[in-house]
């Protein structure tokens, strides 16, 4: 039975800890680059527990075994530890891992786990925590590897230029950028771990994560040196003698532990505590001078060039041909078709798109009750047909050379009552309102979130997640520093000319259904005045929403001009590409709605 | 000539500094208590630099004087500084202080300061920028009071009880609650510096601070013992007896600098740092462990208790018909009325209510273009008569025994063009929106801000001040934690039932106008569902806003519902307190309007 694998594997953890004589261990979502996508290779977590979700953190005791994972996979979790034994612990509801700790380790005990899993700061958070007791730590342990007999290989697959015509700007005008922001806070070296980031500095893609093109990677800058921390197989001798003639040396992956113990004297090193795992920081020798900031290229990444800004607004118009196409097909399916079916055809409508790489994510295509779980993917075992006078949700993307796409749709199947409906219009209308803020430069996420979840709090319901998050380009389907939550780290990253975010809202009524309506949005300078700048946003994802499922007559005039000027958008978008009787599906779908 | 006394003040000041060595003085706005506003024995930024705003600070080097101040102030000091050879410097817009000083002083040189009027967070900030020179810190030097030969006495008017109908609480309560959360963070001493806090705290009022009803104090808290630093004749023999039977002993204010240098070793001391002087700090034994964190007081002070809330509605309601009352009286005004009439007619009428105890702050009646000047005060200098087709702006505030009021009205004087009626509607709409927030409890002001600015944003007007701050109950006019910022310090504190905030959004259109709309809100619980709870305000302040300013045709049908309702309420509440003719005058006054 499934549930013994867990357990049983939990038993064979304990033994290795007894013998090594820790206490509790702690098993990470994380690889070696806090990554939050990870190869097969470090889905330790889920190898452990069952658990899949996207974030969450084991902590094994000798007598007790938990799960910590956040609200979008409370329910997911619930359903794949049943039988594991292992505990849910809710984040932001039950006490967190520092403070469970606190209140379970003895003084003189130990802690363990593979610090190449664990974040710098994370770690530091968890040593502050634990200080009043005396606690021994084994931080280079990787007990799951040590258990886990058929474990995949470590990945390394090729690396690929993204030529200059999509990025809009070359390596080496990055890498003096990069050298600038060095410069500015004194830095002689900067130790740069974070896969997207290295990918985007560099102009290079990989395939070392699902969905994710990126490849696993370190990079140590000095004023006059580029090193690249790769498999050599990985980047192959072409690339390798381009780099070089852009003044990048190639060394072996590993070889970066190594050469950070040789770093001079006094060096004064620019990272990144929450992007830099703790083995890193262990490797640099005590003389060095920490300069602890958030990496350059993460402000640097999110400000698409305005090639990037332009390649993007044609993607979505191909993605949104797509999904168009799948909705104009949808309709003539019978209730019999399933979930998965609907995933194919969506994936052979993107496919069909010449410049089109693959997904950008796990499809979640979730119809009636699974719409309430959050990061619902059907599988062989879940899939369903469509359930009948419910909703069917769609929450996709892809990746193309011109960009990377994520959208949500949510479509009435058969006929919805009136508080269907009612919900479905105040998720739309949260979601036009925070597409049409109008704000002065210097506003973050957190001045905005409010506009999303208004229409939601006035009926009393909520969406247990942020509101929205950064997309890369070609890239992570999430990237910061940019988002949109009610409360930011650190006061939260300025909405700037460039930036890429999503906007999510929706409502989730367990084992009824999910409705969350998404579309990508451009964040954009508006009118200057003598008050300042101002900042805009252009929709570019280019879908209609499902005019059955709205009733106009709970939207304001605002909100009805709002929906009719994005579909007015859409139609004039998309139109050209559909065939008649799609694009005549289209012109119905996108009329204007009155109240 | 006036200009020349401060330029004189600071030649006098730059010598002292000579002869002790010191090359950079810092003159703060503060008293020794990190107050907002000060009594005139602590005003030496004003004596010296002229300037008499409640922010700011000078900065004297060997060769140059600048003052340092924030977006309320840049015109008032920009006049007030004419002349003196000082420079200004706008917060948020020029380098800050530490900056300046990094790139004025030299290594081994001195910077000086009056310790008791620096907070401890600040003298640390200071220290951390420069810490790469090697400085030396005067600490204990008060070069202005040795240079001001007229300075007024230091401040001991008496202190009076505020009765427990009042406060709701008891303070063996509020001594019993604080204990309780010394104990949560494991300190066993507690340094309470902050006037309002200990106020609050001992349900005592004094005279030392003009409008704030605090006195100067200290107060130290163990588990078993209670000391009020306080001047012995402020408090008087009849109090001290009393408090003496709550448990509290009362000792001389200076004593507090002693008493700390023999707190037993290893003492673990609950401290504010951004509410305790530094030269407190440095009393403190080398041993002793501080616990930082904001005084458990602020919060406790912030939530009023359900006694406090009944009775600043209803204090509201006397503050509401006195300025109903001069809204009636000014109709029949001619145009040569001045401000300072108003002012004095103002308090007339306030003062005809038993309860009344004097003004909140120094009231702002600002007509026509003394209006942009956020902080205007009328002097005999400035006053001046009723500008005809401008707005009058009028920002005043009481003390009752049912707490404390602060409301701005601005009206209409002669006709307006439609570009004035725009921005009064915009002004409104924004008030009107924040008012009407609805939103789960976890929300920050930060997250709220926007609604009050949008109107504004969407004209590409802006107003350079926060939207609202907290309210004192019969104690300061600006209490913290909670504020409606669209940043916020450490994130910003939860809006929170019971809590008073100001929603007083503006335009400012220097040399023509300023409009300002303020209403105080109190924070309320409202629907709790499975999604969690739900708070929304009530407006407290009760009086009408200008009709004949409003265009309703740029009212959407939602804020005209909200105005009519809020003018309903205002109606019912003021009338039965109202001359037959005054009440007609408020009826018509408080119609619906329709677009």
């Amino acid at each position: 039975m499934q549930e013994n694998r867990y357990q049983s594997r939990i038993t064979v953890l304990r033994q290795l800890m007894r013998s090594r004589g820790i206490d509790a261990y702690l098993v990470l979502s994380e690889d070696y680059h806090a990554s939050e996508y990870v190869g097969d290779y470090f889905k330790c977590r889920a190898y452990l527990s069952g658990f899949t979700g996207s974030a969450g953190t084991l902590v094994i005791t000798a007598d007790e075994a938990g799960l910590w994972t956040d609200g979008r996979y409370f329910l997911q979790a619930a359903q794949q530890l049943r039988g594991s034994g292992i505990t849910l612990h809710k984040m932001g509801e039950d006490a967190a891992i520092p403070t469970y700790l606190q209140a379970t380790l003895k003084s003189g005990q130990c802690l363990g786990y593979d610090g190449r899993t664990v974040r710098a700061d994370y770690a530091k958070q968890l040593k502050k925590a634990l200080c009043k007791l005396q606690i021994r730590y084994e931080e280079t342990v990787d007990l799951v590897g040590e258990l886990w007999s058929d474990r995949p290989p470590f990945p390394a697959a090729p690396i690929w230029e993204l030529p200059t015509v999509y990025t809009g700007k070359t390596r080496r005008e990055k890498l003096a950028d990069l050298r600038r922001a060095m410069d500015e806070v004194g830095a002689d070296c900067h130790l740069l771990s974070s896969l997207d980031d290295i990918a985007w500095l560099y102009n290079l893609r990989g395939g070392d994560v699902l969905y994710n093109p990126v490849f696993m990677s370190h990079t140590l800058l000095t004023p006059d040196k580029t090193i690249l921390y790769a498999a050599p197989e990985a980047v192959g001798a072409a690339l390798t003698a381009t780099l070089h003639d852009d003044g990048i040396t190639v060394k072996p992956y590993e070889q970066i532990y190594e050469d950070l113990t040789s770093l001079s004297d006094g060096s004064r090193v620019l990272l990144d505590e929450d992007a830099v795992n703790v083995a890193l920081c262990h490797a640099l020798p005590e003389s060095v001078i920490p300069i602890v900031r958030t990496n350059p290229t993460t402000l640097f990444k999110a400000q698409k060039t305005p090639s990037e800004q332009e390649n993007m607004r044609l993607c979505h118009v191909y993605d949104g041909v797509a999904l168009t196409k799948l909705l104009y097909w949808l309709r003539s399916q019978p209730l019999c078709t399933t979930e998965l079916e609907i995933a194919d055809q969506l994936e052979r409508l993107r496919a069909a798109c010449p410049d089109y790489l693959g997904q950008s994510f796990a499809p979640i295509i979730a119809s009636g009750a699974h719409g309430a779980i959050v990061h619902y993917e059907p599988t062989a075992e879940s899939n369903c047909a469509l359930e009948n006078n419910s909703f069917l949700l769609m929450d996709t993307g892809g990746q193309y050379w011109q960009g990377t796409t994520d959208v949500t749709r949510t479509v009435a199947i058969g006929s919805l009552t009136r508080e269907q409906k009612t919900h479905y219009t105040a998720v739309l209308r949260g979601h036009l309102s925070l597409a049409a803020a109008y704000f002065k430069h210097g506003c973050t996420g957190a001045n905005l979130d409010y506009l999303a979840r208004s229409p939601l709090w006035e009926l009393g319901l909520d969406y247990n997640h942020g509101t929205g998050h950064g997309v890369g380009y070609l890239l992570n389907v999430h990237e910061g520093p940019q988002s949109i939550h009610l409360r930011q780290r650190n006061g939260g990253a300025v909405l700037s000319e460039g930036m890429v975010l999503s906007d999510e809202p929706g409502v989730y009524l367990e084992n009824h259904y999910g409705i969350r309506l998404e579309n990508l949005l451009l964040c954009r300078k508006a009118e200057r005045t003598d008050c300042g700048q101002f900042m805009a946003f252009d929709a570019l994802t280019m879908v209609p929403f499902d005019r059955s499922a709205i009733d106009p007559t709970q939207m304001t005039e605002r909100e009805l001009l709002l929906l009719n000027t994005y579909h007015a958008a859409v139609y004039d978008a998309l139109s050209p590409y559909l065939t008649p009787e799609e694009k005549d599906w289209l012109y119905e779908a996108t009329r204007p709605l009155t109240a």
